[in-house]
Parts: structure tokens; sequence; C-alpha cells
């Protein structure tokens, strides 16, 4: 279990495959997130049909709500969301600094305020595996502290403290048909990365996470990181960009030896009205898409786009009828899907170098996460 | 074309089938509405697996948005809204008297104001009929008046001037593709009543919609009503009960010789976080759901029922999750039109009288249309 085979290379890109419980994941994969064990808008039936593999839910906020035990008493995760293949949970420390109404951090853990009550929990590296446990996914997250990128003194702080936390989780960690992923943290600093790198590299982590970016640096430090990290990683296990990404990360991150992503972006772009599309992102509000007869994306192969035309998709936003969230979800998550399949296929094929440029330039007009969203959960 | 044949009865109970240039609509039958050209949070892929056949769409909301002449010009509401089977639009009157925000009645037509933005607009009989033949509907209504049936005075004024409308949509209607039912008004005046069935089975309509019931009467002045139509109808054409209703509306409308039936109730009660089920109507909101293992229905064959508990859809009402209006949408919505498919299938076998009982307790429990909503559109 937990074995990670590379099928085929191309420079750093890989295309492999990730042995799991819930069946094999072929990487690169992109994984739609379900924060409250739903991707938002979209049944299981839907996410199957538009090819999704890997299903990514927020510890943070199913703790709070309906709670993990509950969770674990109904069967788990995949029998709760009904999901019948892999998924994979954060650890809740990235939520916790981010959407917490307040938060103390010690050496031990965390202290916060749930965002919906106020009451007042309690996060460590042991709590975090145990609940993670609790809601039973295939591959769950070492608790780890995602330091502001620009706070460069506080940086070492972080990632030290990071690195003692990984251990903890190490320890903890029971469940054998779960595989706990390491977490590399070091900000924008090539120096901390690289040391990051080796420390997570050099425990019995089954995978290995790469946290800490997408948050706010730019897309040229984001590149350097992964310069850094790459070379010091082993091959025979799956790395994960957390958080990213649009289409053109996915293929810088693939293109620098990612495996799996996730992301928020294409189900928040999907309810403010916005698809991926080769032209760009298109927002479907605009009245220039009143009256036009074509799909998002002629050669898009997903139900919205073999179906139904931006006018009808304007005028379901107009008439603010949730449909619209439903088909453009559809679309945007199998936009993301479809593009790192293709790229899959390109590795096996050993035509990936060829036409990752026709990729950046097709996407590029997608690229911006801070268009509307940062990109993160 | 828009030929009816009757297959089988029980009493005044008929199985029939109703053919349109969209197929052969089997009778009786539940119409879901979609209001705005969709069937609320519902995908056409996910009405045709719950078993849909007939939709129907309203006039008043397509002529304001996006416009009867943009749906002609993408194709005609089938197009638009890809929805191949029948569909029924309404003529626009009733949303005119019930929605729009000032409206000035004359036996000329009406004019109102949009509840959109307070503009201006004159429907009579021929726009209405224009504005349908634009939309292009396989079924179609006459425009009429419908009045409160507590003001005793004012009824037989709107039957005639509905009877005067009826003969000018007639006159008007051109598209043969299209089937123009007449409406039957006349308040819960028996007398008014006989003299409006005898008036519109005289014309040449193909089928027949009984109007003015569900606003506001008791049950028993409905069911006096149906049984002084029913003996003055033609066995050979449709009857439609327009904007009914519960499962317990559905079952004495059958048993009073209706064929075709649409009512919001269904994706309403989802959009309340209720669901109908032989224990009576679940709000699943309730606190008692939140670990309730089973399914809204373990009798019920629906996505929803065969896939979800209440725990889980307890779960996404709580976190706000769209997913839930959609799960209890395909439930409520096949639970009519499964329903309505048990009594076709009993009447076919003869069965009907003596299961008509069972149906009815079964289902008393969900047939409150004033719990939570008037059942109407």
């Amino acid at each position: 279990m937990f074995e990670y085979e590379v099928l085929a290379t191309q420079g750093r890109a890989r295309a492999g495959v990730f042995h799991t419980p819930h069946g094999d994941l072929e990487t690169p994969v992109f994984a739609p997130v379900g924060t409250q064990a739903t991707v938002k808008t979209l049944t299981p039936a839907q996410l199957e049909e538009l090819g999704a593999s890997l299903v990514l839910a927020n510890t943070y906020h199913l703790y709070l709500r309906p709670g993990d035990e509950l969770v674990a008493k109904l069967g788990g995760l995949h029998e709760f969301m009904q999901w019948p293949h892999p998924i994979l949970t954060d650890s809740g420390g990235y939520q916790v600094f981010s959407l917490a109404e307040t938060r103390k951090i010690d050496d031990e853990g965390v202290t916060f305020k749930s965002h919906i009550d106020g009451s007042t929990h309690r996060f460590t590296p042991e709590k975090s595996i145990l609940i993670q446990e609790n809601l039973g996914a295939d591959i769950i997250m070492a608790f780890d502290e995602c330091s502001n990128p620009n706070d460069r003194a506080y940086t070492p702080v972080a990632m030290e403290r990071t690195h003692r936390w990984a251990e903890r989780c190490l320890e903890t960690h029971r469940r054998s048909d779960q595989a706990l992923f390491g977490i590399i943290q070091g900000g924008v600093d090539a120096g901390l990365r690289a040391e990051s790198t080796r420390f997570i590299a050099s425990r019995p982590f089954p995978g290995i996470a790469v946290g800490g970016l997408s948050v706010g640096e730019t897309k040229e430090e984001m590149h350097a990181m992964l310069d850094v990290i790459q070379p010091l990683l082993p091959e025979n296990k799956p790395r994960y960009l957390m958080g990213v990404g649009t289409p053109e990360d996915l293929i810088d991150g693939i293109s620098r030896g990612i495996d799996i992503f996730d992301c928020v972006l294409p189900t928040r772009l999907a309810r403010h009205n916005a698809a991926f599309s080769p032209e760009g992102r298109l927002n479907l509000m605009n009245a220039v898409y009143a009256a036009d007869p074509r799909p998002i994306d002629a050669n898009c192969t997903c139900y919205t786009c073999r179906t139904f035309s931006r006018a009808y998709l304007h005028h379901l936003i107009s008439a603010k009828e949730f449909l619209a969230g439903t088909l453009l979800s559809i679309h945007n998550v199998h936009a993301l899907i479809q593009l790192v399949n293709d790229i899959r296929v390109s590795i096996l094929e050993g035509t990936f170098e060829g036409r990752m440029d026709g990729w950046l330039s097709t996407w590029k007009g997608n690229a911006e996460r801070t268009l509307t969203t940062t990109g993160k959960k």
C-alpha cells in the first residue's frame, strides 16, 4: 500500500501511479476541494463523470461541523460523503491560521476560536492526527505552521516548529490504511527550503507536500523554491503542492516534478460566474454573452460544454439560478482535470516538453490568481 | 399529433398516452416546474434520471428575462434549456395577477409592471399566444383570468372574460406543432364551473385545463368542483389541473379524472430543507437527523435515497451547502413522479381503486399545502 511508481519522465515531469486503499491514483492529478465534505454544488456522480479521482476535504471545517467523531461513527468520510475514491485531508493548520477568529500559537499547539460560533478549541499535532484518523482519508497531512513568506525573520521559527511537529505526527499516527505526508516549509528562502526538504525527506513519510507556496509570494519565487526542492526529493514518493492552482501553475508545477495539486479555484470561480477557457477567463455575467449560442469552449468535452450555450449560462446567472454554479463548476473542475490528464498522457508518450509552451500560451489568460481570488482554500 | 388515447380506466381515473412533437406523454403525469427555463438546482440529465417527462416553464418570467424573441432566435425553449422531451408553458395570466407589482385589467388585456425592474408591459390574449409561439413549448395555454374564489360577485365576470379570451387565443394561434389548451374557470360555484366546462369543451382545444383551483379554496371545494367538471369533459382530450399539488392532491385528482399536474412544491420544499416521506414531511434541518444513518425513505429508488444518509443531508443544510437543495429536489420531484407512475401502473392493472386508500394514508402526512407554501407557482 502507498507505493508510488514512476511510469515515465520528461525532464523533471513525472507520470506515475500511487496505490491507495480506495484505488490507484494516476499522477499528475488535480484534486477538487470539498471543504465541508462536498465539492460545492456537485454530486459525487457528477464528480465521477467529469473525471475526478482524488478529492480534498478540510479537517478544520469538519472538526467544527459535523464533528470528526460523528463522521467516524457514520463510517468515515468516504461513507459520509459517498466518495468511493481516494480522499485527502489537510491538517487544519492552514485554516486555523487563516480562518479562525483569534489564535495563539505555542510550541505545543494552537488555541483558536471557531469562525462559526466563537467557541474556543485547541489543535496540537496529536489532535490533528486523531481528527484525521477519525475522518479516515487515504492521504493525511502532518500539522504544520504556514508562515507569511514576507516575514523573513519568522520563517525559520515556523519551519523548525513544523519539523518538530512532523516528528510528533509520525509518532502519533496509527492507521496503516492512511498515508501521512510530511510538509516542507521555509518560505521563499532557498537555504531554509533546502533544509526543510532534507529534513522531511529523511523521515519515513510515504509522500511529501510542499506548503507555504501560493500564499502571497511571486510566481518567480514559487518557481525558484520548487527548483530548490525538486533535486532533493526521493524519486519514489509522490509530491504534493498544496493549494495550487491556476492552469498555468499546474503546468509549471508538473514541469518541476510535482505530482498532486488541489485548489478551490475552479469552484470558487464558478460562484463568481467565471469559466476557464482557451480565450482566457470568461465572465458569463457579461452582457456580451446574452445571445451567444456557442458553448464556453467548443473543444471541451464536459457536460456543460456538450450541452449548453453561453446564452443559457448567462440567463441562469442573470436570473440568479443555482444551476449556473453547478454547470460552471462542472466545466471548471473538468478543465483542470482534463489539462492534467492531457499532460499525463504527453509525459507517457514523451511529448510533454514539446507541447508545454503551447499549453502555457493557451491557458495564460486564465492564470492570474489575483484577479478574483487568491487561489487558496 | 396531439391525439390522446385512453388505455385503461378505473372508476373515473384514466391511464393514457398523449402524443406530442417531443415524444409520447404517459398519463397521468406530474410536471416539475422550470419557471426560468430551469427546474431549480437540477440539470436536464438529473431530471431525466429521476424520470421526468414533461416540464413546465413560465411565460411571464421568460418574456421578461431573457425575452421570448431571444429564446426563439436561439432555437426555442427545448434547445435553450436542453430539454428534449415535452414542455408546457402557462399563459402568463396567473403570474401577472399574482406577481406583477401593479396591474390594470380591461377587456382587451392586462397592463402590469415587471417585478424585476418596474417597467410597464401589456399582455393580451394575442400577445400571450405570440410569446408562447416564440418559446415553442409542445403544450401552451389560453390566456385566462384567475379570480379569487372567495369573491363570488367577481367570479362570473372573470369567467366570461376568460371565455372571450379563449376564443381570441384560438383565432390567434398558428403553430400546428403546439397544442393550445383551453382553461376552465368559475371559482367554487358549481353552476359557473359547469357553464365554463361546457363552453371550453365545445371549442376545438386538443386539451383542457382546470384553472382557479388550489388558490385558497378548501380541499372539499376543490373536490366538489372536480366532481362537477369531470362528467362534462370529453373522454378523448387530456385534462390538466394547474398548479396542483401535494401527494394527496395528486391521488385525489387522478381519482377524479385528471391526467396532467404541475407544481413548484417539490423544489420549493427542497429549498426549505423539507422532504416528502411516508413518515410525513421531514425537515432535515431538525437536529434529530444529525446522526441518522438512514436515507430519507428506505423504499425510495432516487439517487439521493440510494446514496446519502439523513445525517449527511442535515450536515449539508447546516453548512449552507447548495448541494442540499439539489439532493432534496431530486428526492421530492422523484417522489411525486414515482407516485404518479405507480398509480398509472395500478390503473393499467386494474388495482387502483383497491390501493387508493393505502396511498392516501401513506402520503397524508405530506398533504398540507399550507405548512410552508401555498403550493402555487
